[in-house]
């Protein structure tokens, strides 16, 4: 790289900071911006520099918002007395395109992880309790990933909110639609099995 | 993205715009970004909006250079009587890499390509004749990729400068290092049993 400017060489390395972009890649698309008309970089430019204000946490299920509530929060005809919690705010948006569920959220922000050092403490777990205490709630669907992390989440919530006499709930787990029980793992198989409703 | 604030779609939006980057990678960048400190995206935006006025092209060669010339070009150490035909400033990097090569470079900005509508007015042509007229040389070593539109190139400016009295070169095929002939494709198999040396 020792040929190109240094305003090249300072963009690639930029570039390349982001998760899945290596060096040569960050070449590449420097290379192409600089080709393309400078109002696609000048464009980027401005996203990014206004990204930090213009997008924060929802004061309230800390989905992200532009104000102070974000839009599942902000509309009224949301049924406020279900909350569905979810890892991050892109399960909630995966949730949202399926035009199934019309409750609230609350996004925990990760999940349990102690190998990661992950506790509840540095989940927004608190804010949950201080939130179902304050405006009450019939049912907690709990949308977290089918994982060895999501499962001790689960459990860990069902313990903790079950006594409050919330009915917590889980999303079902089997068979994806259109899978071929030839090519399903073992575990999802089993699951599927175990979870097997009468007809 | 129905939920997401005005502000992350936009970013989003941008990003699906790279080459590579469609839109789930986009999602996936800007939420990195977004969970990240503020000043990876304020220093990106910074850079984005510097590129164009930072970068352009060698008033010479066509390279990209921060000034009038590039590097390469103002370095009065290069071999001024030699150069070398590259496609792209990517191009011209890597023989740089080798440390192999001291003379200078013409960068076409493409090579020929009749489907694609690429003639050599759509290249620097024009602007490598017109250079060897005033400046004169010994040696052209045209290096584009060995495939047709390279091949193509190769042959056109061959036709074109030799007459003029250069000694007009093209890189070796062959076998690469460490090669394997079992794997080897048959072209350039064949091409490296035509261009065999003797020891």
């Amino acid at each position: 790289m020792a040929t190109y400017p240094p305003a090249f060489l300072a963009l690639v390395e930029d570039l390349a900071r982001l998760p899945g972009v290596g060096s040569r890649t960050a070449g590449r698309l420097a290379y192409f911006l600089l080709r393309s008309p400078s109002a696609l970089s000048q464009g980027l430019a401005a996203r990014l520099a206004g990204l930090h204000q213009g997008v924060r946490a929802c004061g309230r299920c800390f989905n992200l918002a532009e104000g102070e509530r974000c839009g599942v929060c902000s509309d009224p005809r949301r049924d406020q007395r279900t909350l569905c919690v979810v890892e991050e705010p892109k399960d909630l948006e995966a949730i949202e395109r399926t035009g199934e569920y019309r409750g609230l959220y609350h996004v925990l922000m990760g999940v349990l992880s102690p190998l990661e050092g992950i506790g509840p403490d540095q989940l927004r777990v608190k804010e949950l309790l201080e939130r179902i205490r304050v405006e009450g709630a019939d049912e907690l669907i709990v949308a977290v990933n089918p994982d060895v992390e999501g499962e001790a989440t689960v459990l860990y919530l069902a313990r903790l909110l079950k006594p409050l006499g919330l009915k917590v709930t889980r999303l079902a787990s089997g068979l994806p639609l259109g899978a071929e029980l030839e090519f399903t793992d073992q575990l999802s198989l089993a699951r599927a099995l175990q979870s097997r409703r009468e007809l």
